[in-house]
């Protein structure tokens, strides 16, 4: 990999989240020599593409760095040698999104993007999407590296490990956020922070927590009940209960509130629907907004409101990933690769998030182990209803997906597991051609 | 073990349940020759002791079988020397148990005597105790077998085998009710059906279903949906739906209505309660009842209303374990055991419930391997429960206790978790001595 | 499996041992109901073929069984429809098998049938004969059991199970034969005696011995030092040293000597070969004798002589665990079976040889765990060289032999490896199809 | 760990290895503040340690750097408050080499210093001083990290992490001599080199080999065959057979020509103990002219006459792992530590050889999983060794010792076992406290 000049395709590339992308790439052009930069869409993300393609160009002009951005929605062509492909894209769009949101509210069921029956629905219409993109990588570019955004970011990925021959990494900016959030917290350098990540993509504890290599978790829990550092912007920030965190003893992720306080958060996510709107309405009117300001044709940086939409850090995750890769860093980075036994407790071929040394050979998880009872549980749950979520996916076989309802942790009862997926299979029939 | 006078101590003799027992040990005195039956009770049982003491003589009289009746108080004396020991007591008694199944309904969660919240409590009780009669076995009949039938069962078989050196097995009539239940639903003679049984007590599925060896499993599947045989009167009998059925393509046990029918059984639970009360409240008024009619002195039979009672086969599986163990026969029962690898996704030192092989050297489980993720995940997070409840109530630790109740499926969060812990330690004061 | 006419087809049929297998259906013709009888052999094994099949002819008609002998040289015709296979053929016959013994003693190395280079030998002449096999059951008679006793035994049902679908199961009369030898020496009913088996088949431990289910291992151990009892007829019986069957604890099968004795019972071959000739030799000549005496029309029962041939229990072992199979009968046996976990230090997908619980369904392995350290080490050595046997025998790859050979504990080094696996191939390449 | 005057304490500071330890804490300075370093000897070693530790001080005397040396016969005082302590002793010094090498030649074993019988009596001898230095450093300095380069490393570290509380991680110089050999090979840079490393310590694969990222194993192969670079002093450089190394498709320790080339590494050690000696003669010639070397008062650097002695890279991999340790550095080192999963085919508490991140918290493995069939059964058996000759080690047990010694792969029957263990008793007596 000493070639100079890399070719990278975005998946998705009409997204409002593409700046982030851009902005990282140019900070890191000296030590990662991106030549061309392909920003795939689709017919209907046509107008997106070209307004986030514009304001690209701008970027890349503006820093005089020797990127060459091409919008195209012919995904082969992107796909065609590229060294990287980067995966960010949403089938269904927005509103796809806000009726994954709407569902399972009906039921007094916890409605969110990744979490619960609408992570399964949005896995539904992306497994289908993601294949084909696997099917054009391994024709048109084999050797490249697939670094997913995509949500379920976890389950996207174990489907492609499990199904395809790519290789493939996934990436989620929740743990490096969590990073930044200790930083915070303590007003130090987050280069300073390092935490011990284990479990699965939006559902990942920190087990450890070190400040220049000391471990200062104990000393950090009562911190956590605030709760007040854990900027998701996507999560509504209720706070941890004292006692709670103390018996916990480790650093939930943000989207570890839907299971620990479920009620708290149905409460909330039906009061903001029937006000403010679901999160996907919210972020449907953040990226309208977005875009009109990318329209600006004297707009040639990351306009800085891009932060509220959650994006905070992709940029951060993604590049420095790919950079690690291209220049065999052997640096530390959280990711979403296949278990292969670094946490004993789940099987070999399901995908995990934990730490892993980045290397040109990909990502090679920091060994784990057995993790405590008290949070093997719910990953291991969490986990089965994952496996068979994917498991329905690629089959289109309703009973799996019934299972896989079922058995999740936030639906309560077969009854409305069935319910709600009667509900998906219905409103998403335009992008379930698996489910014929 | 060719001795020929084999002592029995029953710890909870006083129970209702024990002329069950004592007809079992009456219909097998020919191959278990049973010479002295200590039935012991603590100082508040005293009277019941005596009632069902009473009858238990006139029966084995009737019988004309050698086994002598000892009513005792006195634990130390029953133990020594056993070559049984047999536990089925209740600490706190039927009321304890009606709190057991009051808290948790007043926070919408399921309250019931071994699953969620009532059986923690249950189960927090219950350890100290077992502790001590183990103490005892230790010193006073270190070769006895424990056979335990105190709920929960599974928790307090793990709660013997990890903290003292007896030697325990684990037993629930769930399992060969379900025997009896598809023998009835195909009414065949339940000798000519067998079942691969795999999960933990009150969470055991029957994965596979044999009339003759024939593996009948998917003919019977629409047949469950009926749920019409699966008659454990702790539980009310809601129908399974037959595509949660069809998909899980397995027997549930009777208790998963808990789990998979959560919302249904909830109102069921909250409607009984305030009209016929909870489960404990009817089965105090038929234990009253019971207790009128052992007083008979003309009754010397087991009476036919103990049916009614939820302990049905009771007498065969304890029993017929008994004589299994006494005279070496290598049959199969259903147990709970330590797993030791038997079901490769939970922990060594775990306890399973399991088809094994009886002999004089106790239960051999017969391998199972892993399990299907559609079952998987739930018995692992019921399991992670589990283990914490142990650890829990032997430290008497509240922060262990905390997250035990947080991270059981049916408690829907931490607050919750922590207003019915709060709640059960208020109430069972008395009970909990290690809380201190 | 109600059908009363059962199909068995014998593939090798003309063997020297199949007088055994007829007495054992003879003897239990009430319960195992054989209609027809096919034995099976090539063109080269005809007139052995039609000498064994008259005696089976003559043994049957006098016992006034049922039981239809066919006498035939097309497998095919034999297979179709067969309830049961039993396959007990030697691919190259004798003169093979004393090729394989002498190949490795010209290297200082133990030359044996089934243990070190010699099995690896017979191993490759038998992989295509049996994967031959199995097609034609796959095809003729997919309900089929395969009942395997062609050596090495384990490795040959490994390779029937990771490379087919047929339903096998592995035999060998030496768990038995070391139960009948602990009777023996115990001078009781081996019905009394049970065994805790656990290794790989010719390399299994009995880790505990029962009489009436005492565990009676530590007071037997000094009689093993003798080893008196361990009647196998194959192996040379030197004695075991005290002190290391007391710091085994265990009951080492006949087979061991050749791991734990290995320069001892190297001179005792070379000494062997140069007298009376390899065991190979001796039992050419046994079998010759054999033939013989079956010749004579007079004779209609197993003749006496047949036990020094060293199958000893072989009518117990197959006929017994057919009549199990058929009869639903959950009684233990010990066989060769896929491990999926019983044994937890030993990959699922291999064979072990195991005490198993034998219905209609097959092989139930009673669960193991755990094995202590010291029997470990070696089980798993031999383990890893029988998978890479396997795999080179399937696919005929040079490099993967050599590892095989390199490894295994009783070849010294890879330069002798080499040099024994250029003659294995040099003098087989009749039988070596897959190393073209 | 930001105190500036770190304090080190070498067990076995007269070894003639120490000049490298100085060269390699000079080097360092600047980024590892050594204030205090303890040379540690007991009475027998008085001489030496006053000649090394002369060297030493001129050294660091030269260098200008700001180390104290301190020499003493106190090992508490030396240990007492320490950072980090480093083994380096030789229980029974080179005499007791010499016999352990000469006992196994004596029945036609390879006979070394670490691999096979040798090891095994060293282990016995290191075991119980192990355990005492282990004391005080729980007593003395809790928190101190001990780095332990006593042979048999991986073993006597394992001793260390089973039965002591001790922070300890075992160093063995082979894994960067293989790397340095490679780098040779291909005459580049060391630091472009990278080898993923599995096993056990001197029982290590390169399973695969990267130049600058680039996975060049199957380059490397052929080259691997005429072994040149593979430089190791301590171990005979008998050439590897093409065939043999082409079928490993890995990269062998040195060490491993003793388990792959048995018999022509007996023949080399046989002539060699006829004529030049064993290497234990050997080197003790060597150590006396190095003594004599060091002796000489204008001498202030490292002599190069130290490479020939063996402990070529001991400087490198010492200091570059505390160096790591106190810095927090998180890069890679192959370092001896607990398995706990990291490879899936042993027990989680026995210590491996393998890359791991190194911080201030210890050494974190990078995961492995399962390893090929063709060394994971000569892993496992020599593991099982281990295991069983720590066990016999701590508790001076005669029939656990003769059980390791029968099933290490070297010995070639139990009687040779036997033989050699009463040897190694009767001959090492004085050294053998728990033998009584
Ligand atoms: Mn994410
Ligand atoms: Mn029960
Ligand atoms: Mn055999
Ligand atoms: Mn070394």
């Amino acid at each position: 990999m000493f070639k100079k000049d890399l070719k990278i395709a975005v998946i998705g590339g009409g997204s409002s989240y593409t700046p982030e992308l851009i902005e990282g790439f140019i900070k890191r052009y000296n030590e990662l020599p991106v030549k061309d930069l392909y920003l795939v869409d689709i017919e209907e993300g046509k107008e997106k593409l070209e307004i986030v393609g514009g304001l690209a160009k701008r970027m890349v002009g503006k820093a005089g760095v020797g990127i060459n951005i091409h919008l195209t929605l012919d995904r082969r062509e992107a796909i065609k040698d590229a060294d990287f492909v980067v995966t960010q894209f949403r089938v269904g769009g927005i509103d796809a999104r806000i009726r994954d949101e709407k569902i399972p509210l009906k039921y007094d069921v916890i409605g969110q993007e990744t979490t619960g029956p609408g992570g399964f629905a949005k896995a539904q219409r992306t497994i289908p999407v993601i294949l084909d993109v696997c099917k054009d990588i391994e024709e048109l570019a084999p050797n490249a590296w697939l670094i997913n955004f995509t949500n379920p970011s976890g389950v996207i990925t174990e489907t492609v490990l499990k199904h395809t021959n790519v290789k493939a990494i996934g990436l989620c900016n929740v743990p490096i956020g969590m990073v930044y959030g200790v930083a915070e917290m303590l007003e130090v350098d987050p280069k300073r922070v390092y935490i011990d990540f284990a479990g699965l993509n939006h559902l990942v504890w920190g087990t450890h927590i070190y400040l220049d290599g000391e471990d200062i978790t104990e000393k950090l829990i009562d911190s956590f009940a605030g709760g007040k550092s854990l900027s998701m912007k996507n999560v509504p920030q209720l706070p941890w209960d004292p006692d709670f965190i103390k018996s916990l003893g480790m650093y939930p992720c943000p989207y570890h509130r839907y299971y620990y306080l479920t009620d708290q958060m149905l409460e909330k996510q039906k009061e903001e629907a029937a006000t403010v709107g679901t999160r996907g309405e919210v972020v449907k009117k953040l990226e309208q907004e977005l875009f009109e300001l990318y329209k600006d044709p004297n707009l040639n940086i990351k306009p800085p409101q891009l932060e509220k939409r959650g994006g905070a850090y992709y940029s951060d995750a993604a590049c420095s990933l790919i950079c690690s890769i291209y220049n065999d860093k052997k640096d530390i980075h959280v990711v979403n690769v296949r278990n292969n036994g670094t946490i004993a407790d789940l099987p070999d071929d399901v995908v995990i998030e934990t730490n892993a040394i980045i290397d040109r050979n990909g990502a090679h998880p920091i060994n784990i182990g057995h993790v405590p009872a008290k949070i093997r549980g719910l990953m291991q749950a969490v986990k089965a209803y994952e496996e068979l979520t994917i498991e329905a996916g690629v089959k289109g076989d309703y009973y799996t997906a019934l299972q896989a309802l079922t058995i999740h942790p936030l639906v309560p009862s077969a009854m409305i597991a069935k319910k709600i997926l009667d509900d998906i299979i219905e409103q998403n029939r335009d992008y379930l051609p698996q489910y014929k």
